[in-house]
C-alpha cells in the first residue's frame, strides 16, 4: 500500500488528503470558524462526513495531528509510518520554486529567505513543514510547485520591461500561480467537453483569482505574476496597483516595502471597497442595491473580463472559456455577470444551463455559441497526487 | 488679432505653436540632436520650413525666446505683448490637474508638490512656466489638462482596489493621460470615416503609449493610470510592474520610492530589453533578426494588443480601432504587427492600404472588415486651442 498524504496550506485555510495509490482514503479542510478559531471537517473516502472539530487558533498549526489520528482511528492506516510520501503544495515566488522538489534543509532555507514576498502564504508553509517533520520524521516530503505549470510562458509574458540583469540578479519574473488548479482543468477538459481546445482561457475564481491563457493546454500567459498577490484583485488583496500610485502612497506614508506589501495583501481587494472580503455575502448585498457592494462586484468582474479579452487577442481567438474553483463553480449569478459582455467575443451563455450547474462540471454556453463556456471543477489534490508519483520516480 | 501661444513641453522634446484665431502663424519643435544638445525647427504657417537651429542643452529652457524672436522677425506679431493667451499642456497626476485652469502662484505650488510623481515631465513644465512669466509677464496663461478628458471614466476603472479613504486622502486615482490627443481624434474621426463610432479603441503610440476605450466618444478606461509612466511600457519607461516584483526589488536594493520611480521611468521599457529606446531603430534591427530587438518589439506589441482585447470586452464589442501619434501614424510595419491577431476580434487589416498610409489619415482595414481600423493624425495643438477658447470665456 503506497500511501500519499497531500498537504495544501492556503493563506486562510488548508486541506489534507490521504490516498492509497489513486484511491482517496480521507480528506479534510480546516478553515476559520465564524465564532472564532478554526473548524476542522473530515470526510472518509469522500462519502462519510465526520462531525466538525473546533480548533483554537493556536492549534491551527497542529491540525495534521488531528488528521493522522482520525486516519488511524478509522483504520485507514496502521500508524503514521504507513505514509510513504508527503506531497506539499508550494506557492512561492522564485525560479527555485517553479520546479517540483524534494524537501530538504536547503529547501526550507530558500523558503525562509522570501517570507516577505508572500507574507500570507509562506509562514503557514514553514510551520506546516515543521509539523510534518515532527509527526512523520521518516517520510519523504515532496514540494509540488503551484507555478511550474507556467514555465511554458514565452519571454514576452514572463519578463518585465526592466533590464535583463536586474531581473536575473534578483530573480524577478512573472512565475504565475494556480498552476495545479489549471493543470487539473486541462487534464479533465476532454472528459467534460469531448474535445481538447487549441485556445482556452481558464478563470480560477476561488479565494484566489487568476485568469490563464492556454494554447494546446500549455500556459502562454497568466494574470498572477511574481507573487500570488499580484494580478487581479481578490478578497483582501489589491492585486496590481499602478506603480506610480503605489510609490506615491509609500512616499506619502513613509511605508517600507514590507509594509506596503502587507497593506496591499490585507487592506485591498473586495474588503477595501465593500468592507468585507467574502464574495458570497457581497453578491447578496449587491442584489439588495447596496452601493459599495455594487462597486465591489462591478470592479471585480470588470478586471476578470478585461483579462479574458486580453487573452482572446493573445491567443488569436478562443475556443473555450473555462470557469473553475469554488466561487465560479458555485455561483451562477457571478458567472452571468462575468459572461454578459462576452457575446462580443462569441461566447453566449445559456441562462438555463448556467442556473442548474452548481458545484459540478458542465457546458453552460448555448448550443450555437461559437465559443464554449465550460465549468470544470478544479482538482488540485488529484493533480498533486499525479505529480508526486512523477517526481517520486525521477 | 487674438493671438494664442501653445506650449507643449514633453519629457524629451517640446512644441510651440502660435495661432491668430484659428490660423496657424508659426510652429516649432525642439528635440534632442544626435550630435548632442538640441535642435530647434520652425515652420511659418505650416508651409515655410526654416533652417534648423542648434541649441546647447543649457539653452533648452530658453527656446521660447528663440520662437518669439522668429515670430517678430517674420512680422507674424509686432512684439511679444501681442500674445493674448498662453495655453500650456499639463501632464501631472492629481484631481487638481484633471481640470483646465488659469495658471497662478497656487498652480505652481501644486506642481512643485508633485515633482516626484512624474520626474520626467514636471521639472520641464515648471522651468517653461518661469520662462513664460519672464518673456510674457502680462499674458494670461492657461493650463490645459492632458487628463481632463478621462474624467468620464466610471469608478470601477478610475479607482484602485484599496480603501476609499486612502485613495481620497492621498488623491490616488487613475487619472489617465493623452487626453488631448484622444480628444483631437474624437473630434476628427467623423471627418475621416464618415461616422462616429459608438465603441472605439484609440491606440496612441508616440513617445508615450496608451490605449483608451471610448463609448460614444467618451473615455471609459485608459491604460495610463495615476502618472504618465504607468500602464504600458514605453521607450525608457517600464510601465506598470507587478507590485510584488517592484516591492521585492526595492527591498533587495534598498530603494526609496523616488529612486524606484526614477528607475522605472528611465531604465525600463524598450531600452531595458533592446539597449535603446527608439522604436524605429529597434524595428530596423528586428528585421535583421536581432534577438533583443525581436523580444523588445514582441513585448511592446503584445502589451498593446492585450489592452485592445481587454477594451473589446469592456465595451461589449468594438466598431473602430484607431491608431494615432507619430509611431503608429508613420509605421506600416508596426501597425501590421499590432493588427496580426486582431482578426480574432473582427478587425482585418488591408495590407495595401496599410502600406500607403504614411503620416496621414485613412481607413486601413479591408472593405468587409466588421471592425474598421483607422489612422487619424493627432492634433494636440488644435485641441489645446479649442479648449483655451472655452476656458478663456469661462
Amino acid at each position: 500500500m503506497a500511501v500519499t498524504l497531500i498537504v495544501n496550506p492556503g493563506s486562510s485555510s488548508k486541506k489534507y488528503a490521504l490516498y492509497s495509490d489513486k484511491v482517496l482514503l480521507l480528506s479534510a479542510y480546516v478553515e476559520k470558524a465564524q465564532a472564532g478559531g478554526y473548524i476542522f471537517c473530515a470526510s472518509v473516502r469522500g462519502v462519510e462526513s465526520l462531525p466538525g472539530i473546533s480548533l483554537t487558533a493556536s492549534l491551527y498549526h497542529e491540525s495534521l495531528q488531528t488528521f493522522i489520528d482520525i486516519a488511524i482511528e478509522k483504520k485507514l492506516i496502521g500508524d503514521s509510518s504507513d505514509v510513504a510520501t508527503v506531497a506539499l503544495r508550494i506557492v512561492a515566488p522564485g525560479s527555485y520554486f517553479q520546479r517540483h522538489r524534494m524537501v530538504d534543509a536547503d529547501f526550507v532555507r530558500e523558503l525562509e529567505a522570501i517570507i516577505g514576498t508572500a507574507p500570507l502564504h509562506i509562514p503557514h508553509v514553514i510551520s506546516e513543514l515543521q509539523t510534518i517533520r515532527r509527526l512523520l520524521p521518516k517520510t519523504k516530503t515532496l514540494a509540488i510547485s503551484d507555478s511550474a505549470f507556467h514555465r511554458t510562458m514565452p519571454d514576452m509574458a514572463r519578463q518585465f520591461s526592466i533590464p535583463a540583469e536586474t531581473q536575473g540578479k534578483y530573480d524577478l519574473y512573472r512565475f504565475g500561480y494556480h498552476g495545479l488548479s489549471v493543470a487539473s482543468v486541462v487534464r479533465r477538459l476532454h472528459a467534460v467537453t469531448g474535445e481538447m481546445p487549441k485556445r482556452a482561457i481558464v478563470c480560477h475564481i476561488g479565494s484566489g483569482v487568476s485568469v490563464t491563457a492556454l494554447r494546446s493546454g500549455l500556459s502562454i500567459d497568466t494574470t498572477m505574476g511574481y507573487a500570488p498577490g499580484s494580478g487581479l484583485m481578490l478578497g483582501t488583496r489589491a492585486g496590481d496597483l499602478d506603480s506610480g500610485a503605489l510609490l506615491a502612497l509609500m512616499q506619502a506614508r513613509n511605508l517600507k516595502p514590507l509594509d506596503a506589501q502587507a497593506f496591499l495583501q490585507t487592506q485591498g481587494g473586495l474588503r477595501a471597497i465593500a468592507s468585507e472580503a467574502d464574495l458570497r455575502l457581497i453578491l447578496d448585498r449587491r442584489i439588495k442595491g447596496d452601493k459599495e457592494a455594487i462597486l465591489a462586484v462591478d470592479t471585480f468582474v470588470y478586471q476578470i473580463q478585461k483579462a479574458i479579452g486580453s487573452y482572446v487577442v493573445a491567443l488569436g481567438g478562443v475556443d473555450q472559456i473555462v470557469f473553475t474553483a469554488t466561487a465560479s463553480e458555485r455561483s451562477p449569478i457571478l458567472r452571468a455577470l462575468l459572461c454578459a459582455p462576452l457575446e462580443a467575443i462569441g461566447a453566449v451563455l445559456d441562462a438555463d444551463k448556467n442556473e442548474v450547474c452548481l458545484g459540478r462540471d458542465g457546458v453552460i454556453s448555448t448550443f450555437s455559441s461559437p465559443v464554449k463556456i465550460v465549468v470544470v471543477k478544479a482538482d488540485e489534490a488529484g493533480e498533486i497526487l499525479a505529480l508526486a508519483e512523477q517526481v517520486g520516480v525521477e
